[in-house]
């Protein structure tokens, strides 16, 4: 369980993730038992896959058990593929060793947001159109996968996240249906007037001191990898995942010099919404609506100590290369001049 | 002497200087005897200023070698000051205890540049205009040079540097008149047309793989510290100068997908002048052109050992929220409707 | 009335005002016996000036009739003032002779939105915080409405706007309250996902070819008045009022290249809500939602014939150049080098 | 020859080209007799083109007396050919009906330098990679020229111009070799701070009053045909031809609120260095240099008289889009999910 929000975690140092002090490569101490399998749901070509990777691993693995969730377990038809089906009072930290999962990027925000603390490894696989947190393609699954089973050393790459809880005007935390834990975010926490017609007005803090103050559609606090999500289509930069920040992006400000800012990793942002503001606000989680933002209230967001292990293709973060000049098409010349030599 | 740029320096964990691992308050293991003062030339105020500084260290701590550079001590008149003239055989990094500079910016970048190495402790004083990089204001000097020379513990703030060195086509290090050793570079290290009325074609690579192809007025390569200097007129963020990385900022690009990228603090950066480009390329170090790159020719840059501990106003780059709020006048809003609480 | 939209009046030259054709100042034929008065509601100092306007209208130009609206009249106590309560069936355009408002930017859009054809000569008063498109203060109402009503000529900018009409799939005109006419924008007209999580996915197309796919928050089709409204925000130009001109900014794109475009004014915009689009649009036309759009529906935006003729301060649009300046900051140099000569 | 540019001629609205005043398609009043064609030099493919296309104008249109550049007339052996060598004394306005170009979009601004008053039709043909002013590829000459000497009705696409005039600092003209005559720009006029290190500061005001003060690598002022250009790789948007306007695009600007600005075409914008500038700015006319500009002397831009009637393939300025698209890559989207209908 976190630290309380009102007293800043960002300044316990032991609470970031150093990606220098994390492990480059996995190495099982013993083989995985249990694989947990998340699915895109209704999507034909991935029940398609699922059930070549089920039927894969029953007989390449015997002994591994498999989970998945019941809305996965239903579509495949759970019983003949012996498949255990996950249920809520679980932790699944505890039991699970590693995540498969099949579909987009949105499989992998939705994995994430299984896991309230410590992340096991996740090796996901693309189906059709390449999502850009996805290293592998679904034909390469069996040497990828028994690369990751029996295979000395995959890669990892280790990807950060951030933390989140809500807190009324008066400094009470805010605790209802499903925040009643800190809340995980793996690309971004945006506030946002969404249906409201009129602007959002915000005070932003950093670490207790008044940073500036938003007159916009909304705010995007975002993780290196959530650079190349909404903080990109805003017009943010592109970072790293190796680079340890919190990205702060405004989405459409009224204001002509409200450039993104990088923050220290050790930041803890607050965003209130002013008692200005025309409207309340819709903050959302990995693009889940989690709260709405009544004047004053704020949310606290800082980075978690629970990152994501993924398991990468090439060492040191490579694959972001090849992402962002093959599905972001970063920097295209506009003339034909310019050949890679 | 730093490690042959032929084998990155940036694999090398250990020539990354970790912010966390820096001393965050400066404490004199025993008292300072030497301080390097450096004045910005031919400035009446500023020649002023060094005066009065002067008189008061002599005053007030009489035991401490003021060293300046011959410029300085011609302007100032040496003799009466008992000053030492720093001369270019010596090390100063051996001699120099701590440093004072008194101007703008520029003071600080041309410190910057003395110290091919390890680098003293720098305080800053602004004359007339506030400089980014300057904390302090020249009428506190007396309270923040005390508080320096004798207080329990002045807060500092890390600024990390970038090294770099430049091949020939077949990989040849160029050796001439100051770029036999590594330069070192506070802001940034440019690549640029110049006078050339076309554009320059340059391949980016990162740790040996080719990143991108750059065809544009210049590319820039910046520290966190440079973030506010060309790399922000030419389109790139705001980076705390915590957040360790190497910032990648294109000048004018003929592309509109060439968005600026921040890039892990091991990374070494190669800019190689394409056989197709027309022209040849200055590259400038803090604003200084050092070379003129020919075709196939290419400058490797990445993050030096060898950082700046710049004495703080604040704890923790505080003063960083101040300079762009003020100096830079960041998110300035449309209308008066925005009042800070 | 306007000509059917399926056959674009934008290649009608007649259409579009031309600029250089419309009277740079206004001249009365005969002297004008009829004012409309546009208040922003609920608002004490909006009040107090309205009262104070009408009294020195009353006492000056006891012959001109005064309208207001019901909610300004409720407000203001219609009796006492002799107040003519204009009444939705009337045609505004035909009794009126100029209009008044007393607010915000905000009220003269809502002035533009009681007449969907002809436009009065508009004069704008600000309380309180400057509006960009506000030239006069409250305080000069005196001397500015004595110039309008009998001083030999004030100088006038035209100022364009778009109008937009509704189409299902099948090509049929979608008439619903509020859309049997076409409507007019006197800043922009934006399709935006509003309270959905997912992005739009827009066909544009221009004079029926295809011009581009927006896979984006939403996009703007914005007057240049607009340009400094909403798109501006979204990342657009600054455009002079007098630059003839349809401006196209998408607003959070998922590309990096959907730079904002600039069309001919004679051109017709459609923007097709995709049927690969998983969530509907809202259609806003000046900030207010009009529509909720359905996948494979249309909107079609032109150049309307119906432009705003507003009572100027300086002649030729030099407003503008104060506006951009003092209300949104343009340019604002950092340092404090930069004097005006 | 043009007004004198103090009293600026952008008050003369017959000055500006009304882009629905200019015929849309050329007919000719009688056959054309005379062509200029012009190539680019050094070329290989280019000379190949050049015989292919005159020995077809020799045997389709033998009574057309073909003109040449020196240069051309040497690198393809004039003799054989029966080419006119054009001489430097001769007014290529009067004798030429159309003009042909071989090349890329160099071939075209050189053209356009040619002419410092009318310009003939342009027929320009690309060789190698798409230039984007250039609508045909070198494969279908055959028809275009047929098309455009004998065919009934070519499409025309108006490209502005801009004209420019240099002053000392009392207002004196500056008359030296090729600046006697205004000089005419088809993309843009830019100032640099070219190879000085250091940044330029500029007053820029239009009309006779003060618009701002620019402190940045430079400044460009630009035609909607330039938009695309260096104005494009600076941060502007994509103003389409027909869209009547000058763009100022500052180039790097030491501020965060130097958005690009579309002024009307009748403006006449002053750019002059400021006493406070450290440097001398380069001025360079469609990328040529033509005048380094000492601390107060000032440059003087407005929209030409002097157009360029290009000939289209689509009606309208449709190449545009497709150019745009194609050749400039806009709004490449991310992920493969976005097909045109
Ligand atoms: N205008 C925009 O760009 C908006 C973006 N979003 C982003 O969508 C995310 C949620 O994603 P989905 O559930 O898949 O929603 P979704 O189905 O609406 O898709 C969002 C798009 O972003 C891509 N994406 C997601 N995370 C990414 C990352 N880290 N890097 C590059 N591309 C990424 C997805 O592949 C998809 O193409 C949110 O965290 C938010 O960042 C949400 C709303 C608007
Ligand atoms: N268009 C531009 O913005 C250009 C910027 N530069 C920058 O100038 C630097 C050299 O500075 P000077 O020797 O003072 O040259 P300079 O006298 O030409 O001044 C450059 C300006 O940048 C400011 N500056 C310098 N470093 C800064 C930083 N880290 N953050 C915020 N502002 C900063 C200075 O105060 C000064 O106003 C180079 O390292 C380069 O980054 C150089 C050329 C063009
Ligand atoms: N993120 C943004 O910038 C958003 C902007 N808008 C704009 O708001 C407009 C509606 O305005 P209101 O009814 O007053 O809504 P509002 O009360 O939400 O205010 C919008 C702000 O924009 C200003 N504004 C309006 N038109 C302007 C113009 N042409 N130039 C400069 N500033 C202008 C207003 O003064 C106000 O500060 C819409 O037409 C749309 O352009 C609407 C939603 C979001
Ligand atoms: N960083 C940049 O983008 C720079 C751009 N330029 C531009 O180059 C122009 C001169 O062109 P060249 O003599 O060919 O020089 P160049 O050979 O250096 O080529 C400039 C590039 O711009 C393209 N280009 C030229 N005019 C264009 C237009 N109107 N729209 C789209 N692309 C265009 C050319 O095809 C070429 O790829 C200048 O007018 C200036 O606008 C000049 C210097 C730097």
């Amino acid at each position: 369980h976190d630290s309380p929000a009102t007293e800043p975690a960002g300044k316990d140092p032991s609470a970031i993730a150093l990606h220098s002090a994390l492990p480059r490569f996995l190495r099982w101490p013993q083989p995985p038992r249990t694989v947990l399998i998340i699915n895109k749901p209704h999507d034909e070509p991935t029940r398609v896959a699922f059930l070549e990777v089920t039927s894969w691993l029953r007989q390449s693995h015997p002994s591994i058990t498999i989970i998945v969730e019941p809305a996965t377990a239903a579509e495949a038809g759970s019983e003949m593929l012996d498949l255990v089906v996950a249920d809520n009072s679980e932790d699944l930290t505890r039991v699970v060793d590693f995540v498969i999962t099949l579909g987009g990027d949105g499989t992998i925000l939705h994995t994430s947001s299984l896991f309230p603390t410590r992340v096991p490894p996740i090796i996901s696989f693309s189906l059709g159109t390449l999502g850009f947190l996805i290293p592998f393609g679904i034909g390469d699954f069996r040497t990828a996968l028994q690369n990751l089973i029996a295979g000395p050393a995959v890669p990892l790459l280790h990807r950060t996240r951030l933390t989140c809880a809500f807190f009324r005007a008066n400094g009470l935390r805010i605790v209802t249906d499903g925040l009643d834990t800190d809340l995980q975010a793996m690309n971004d926490i945006v506030l946002h007037r969404g249906r409201h017609p009129h602007l959002t007005i915000t005070e932003c803090s950093v670490d207790g001191e008044f940073l500036t103050g938003g007159i916009a559609d909304g705010l995007i606090v975002s993780t290196p990898t959530g650079s190349t999500a909404y903080s990109l289509s805003a017009g943010g930069p592109l970072v790293h995942p190796a680079v340890s920040s919190l990205i702060l992006t405004p989405i459409c400000p009224r204001s002509l010099s409200f450039r993104p800012a990088l923050l220290p990793p050790t930041s803890t942002i607050r965003l209130r919404l002013s008692r200005a503001s025309r409207v309340q606000a819709d903050v959302s989680v990995d693009g889940r609506d989690v709260h709405l933002l009544g004047r004053e209230e704020y949310v606290e967001v800082r980075a978690s100590r629970w990152g994501i292990p993924c398991v990468a293709k090439g060492d040191g973060g490579r694959d972001w290369v090849g992402g962002i000049n093959r599905t972001l098409k970063w920097n295209q010349s506009f003339v034909n001049t310019f050949k890679e030599p």
